[in-house]
């Protein structure tokens, strides 16, 4: 089919991770994650995030979420995030449903949590009347495609540390992150004092998987429990291990996000100049938001399907993925340009 | 890696399954189940279960039960089932923890429930003290190996409805027992009254999947929340949908049901003739149980891994895979033969 | 020890409530609601409420909240409420942990919900990715004490109605709000089509003590067992009943209600002319709202302990209580008058 | 109404407690425990408890029970009690709910625990697939009014801490066993090594109220948080309070206490010459099992109400009050005699 700008899920996976799928595929080896490519993709994740990191592949990204909460958490505390956050409005209360936990969602129009904004959630401490800040929650990047800095999430930490409070980091689409800020996968995690991770890799260009990540020993203790109860523990886990290894191999994680960062860039210079059509934010990772006139969205939507972000503003929400390629870019801002000059 | 009697899902994936998903892997898609692959599988489903089967796809089997069940469920109801069930002891407590339901375990001698075992925990009805039975629970093949005939299931499941309860099936080796019993999908699911199934993919060579089928229309329309809320809903469902369509394609999943089953029971005839071996339990599916010295138990399981079930009875299982092979069986069989003759 | 404005559960029960426990406590009775006081009670009620009233009695307020709305929601639905809404804030979580639903707050300057801010939060209905809105709840009084009129609450209700939604009533304060209004309990519940209602008494005077409520017979026909499973199954019932029964009796519940109401307005008219003191939410219950000078706010607590409701913006709140006096009152008064003059 | 042997929460309150209640009603004070009233029941507490003990009032004895355990436990850990547990069959599926727990029930004749029965169930202990043990609980005085000995409960408060787990006691009769084994509360509780505690108070002749005792700081530190979010905290907190400390004034506890087991002896004397009746069960505490004729049962039934324990063993429960008198005790021991010679 078409390849689109609809969401990066919307893309299939990359050849070298079918290809680690059926070597991977061969004779028997123990269920549940006791074997030897779960072993390596561990030691793989190791490698970029540190020694102290404990990751746990899981099958999805709701539940990487929702048990990397559950394990830091009790029902009675609350998790500050922004109101746009994946967490409060894209997993169906989950959290809610799952962890029991209430979310303090923050306005923000980047998408971005700061020291400030976060600071003035954290009230009612101590009093059983209210829920207990216990998690703040940041998507890198967010769901706006901005992108934290390492020094703005030390800046996060610090403050959730200082109230006895984690930071949790939803990177559905982490690599877009590093590979937009040019660092190591360390200088956005471990190193900038992140304490729960959700590490993504179906966004990008894995059949299905993701890892929690742990950096303390302590949950991670406890997590095999959480992960089998939470129905997020595969049988056949080399499956999942062996695509992680695939994906950090030979940098395909960087490969993967630097082209789709590329190509949402390519797509921003594109659609600048056509009159009516406005980029909301910047385009820091693999998104392009942009407001263009309602009556040239299903025109452009006849040509590649993509989604409303905001219908009341007439925003836009345009995805590339690992697989977007220069001429699909080209062409979606062709067509884009004909749809303003030619609305419905 | 060598191939053992472990457990099914030490076996990998049918080749036919990983050729399905890397023909999947073309161009974009709706995610989430909005896609060509997906409505294949389901109709492909709907022809061996009936049209009234109402298929979701789910990751894997503990979500398959616990979703399935609580589709159908209220937390102040609870679960007949036989003390072995999967969902009673190999689930970590999911579904106390996310049904919020009880379940009321039923000592059988080969893992099946009978009328009148169930007859008998039918109790409290009405007291509000007292957790109100709504589902039986059965799996299909048992974990002890055992089938149920269309004419046991069909009488579970008026028994269940003549108390307003229904009939559940965790179908983890569903295929297994169609395979023994000769008969279609249907006889033992839609024909013989099962309200709610979990259809086993990932033991029965599946890199990884399950489907939960309704044949009511009631739970089925709100199930999408459920499973997206249950931390079940694939983003690229396609890849799960396309596993489902392989197996469900020129029979691929009664050959490898009946090639495993076969394989059991050579191996069941192999080992009979074994002086202190007792074979434990009829072999109608993919298992053997049976008890054997217990000092021959660690030689044994040097040649090929497998676990002991019973450690008080010195009783182990050993299960037949889609890829076992005779070799595999009569080298297994031989080298129980030598432990027991030269134990530890 | 002295009477205080600083919550109307800071007060005593009423002499009649304790007169009718004492009364009560003759002999056996079957426990659990199975009793003639219970039955009483629940006539007087449905005296009250209509005949199509189900009420049952639970511990408290938090209980009739949150299980009243378990009774009517599946866990991926949603409440759509004041962000200032007790079932928000002051129940720590307790419906997200325990009915597993999304609290969607709206900001409201006076703490009430209208059609236009309702109709707002109903979006991503069918989506499986969203919560989905199923209630629509209003505190009445609201927790700044103002009051829905009937046609406001038959308004929110036909709104929720049209969507397929229901209208939930926390009336911890609802005789407040009948009392202010002048009309009968009916005309700000059944027959303003309220679906579910938590009956408040123990902030009208009793001991302990709330009712949920549904005016529907189906969601009640459970509520047994949702009450028992929820920790709010009385076992001496009796002592619960009885309680109502007097609250019920020769208008004990109105005759408080109004005169607590009356002593907010004695309070506010007496407090509307100290300089500095800015009363902020019409008084239309048992509270008064105003912000003060910050330096005077200790002193006056001196006086009679009040809690602030706004630090930043120095607002406070005074609660009036069924035992308030008008001394009390004016001591208050003046004791505020002091505290503005000469602050800390 | 007339007194019966149905069950000890059939019967009223004490008159000293509705006395403490009355004079507790004056004036305002702070709610939710803040109050003067708490303090003193809490250090009332003590005194019986020990010093380490950790007192919270509640509402009701599944709150009691269910909010003790969550606080010690996480929902992938198990609790190891009796088949016949108040909690395993009264509480309508609470703990599984809202624990999210696994309860494994033993079988056992009297309903006691012993340490051999419980080793048998720690099984499976690290492996992820199934729920680990954390919490030894036991009723005291059991279902079956046995009594367990303080070297009893410290030989499993032993062998549960060799194993990292906690003895839990659902002392909801515990004064009954107190008051049979002639031992202060401390000697069964804090002196055997107990860690949480249920402590009764409704039972035993309050209108209302039930305390969770810790004695560790660890999960008392949160405790309030549980109670709160658990629905379990009372606002005005100072009418429980105040039951409480009439219980610990003068004895009143063990007067209560005694009488009702006195009461159940005198009956168990009585009736034990009856041709046909059959005492089942050593009478400890309060309670009287019996066998007798099917037919007699309702004709007796009819004299003074009481409940079928055990239909198919045409097994009666029979409770005696701390209102129970001498009197009744002849008149029902008569009744039943009747009733045995001239069954239906």
């Amino acid at each position: 089919m078409t390849r689109g700008f609809a969401s990066d899920n919307n893309a299939g996976a990359h050849p070298e991770v079918v290809e680690a799928v059926a070597r991977a595929n061969t004779g028997h080896t123990r269920a549940y994650g006791d074997d030897p490519w779960t072993a390596s993709a561990v030691a793989r994740l190791r490698e970029h995030l540190g020694e102290r990191a404990e990751p746990f592949f899981v099958f999805g990204g709701t539940g990487a979420n929702v048990l990397g909460l559950q394990a830091v958490m009790r029902p009675h505390e609350a998790v500050i995030c922004s109101e746009f956050a994946h967490i409060n409005v894209d997993e169906c209360g989950a959290p809610e449903r799952y962890v029991g936990c209430k979310l303090l969602g923050i306005a923000s129009a980047d998408g971005k949590l700061t020291p400030e904004l976060v600071r003035a959630r954290i009230s009612g401490v101590g009093i059983e009347h209210h829920v207990q800040p216990r998690v703040v929650s940041v998507s890198q990047s967010t769901e706006y495609g901005t992108v934290y800095a390492p020094d703005e999430l030390r800046a996060l930490a610090d403050l959730a540390h200082a109230h006895g409070m984690l930071l949790h980091v939803d990177g559905a689409r982490l690599a877009n992150a590093a590979a937009s800020l040019g660092v190591p996968l360390r200088a956005i995690t471990a190193d900038a004092g992140v304490d729960v991770l959700s590490f993504g890799g179906t966004k990008n260009g894995l059949l299905g998987g993701e890892a929690v990540v742990f950096f303390d020993p302590a949950p991670a203790r406890n997590f095999r429990f959480v992960r089998k109860q939470g129905m997020q523990l595969a049988s056949k886990m080399r499956f999942v291990a062996a695509q992680f290894e695939a994906l950090l191999t030979d940098e395909l994680w960087l490969r993967s996000a630097r082209h789709a960062n590329a190509m949402a860039r390519r797509l921003e210079a594109a659609v600048r100049g056509i009159p009516g059509v406005r980029v909301t934010q910047p385009v820091a990772a693999n998104a392009v938001f942009a407001t263009l006139p309602a009556e040239a969205i299903p025109v452009a939507q006849d040509a590649f399907f993509f989604y409303v972000w905001d219908e009341r503003r007439s925003e836009v929400r345009w995805m590339a993925s690992w697989d977007t390629t220069a001429e699909d870019v080209d062409q979606f801002a062709a067509a884009i340009a004909r749809a303003v000059a030619s609305p419905r």
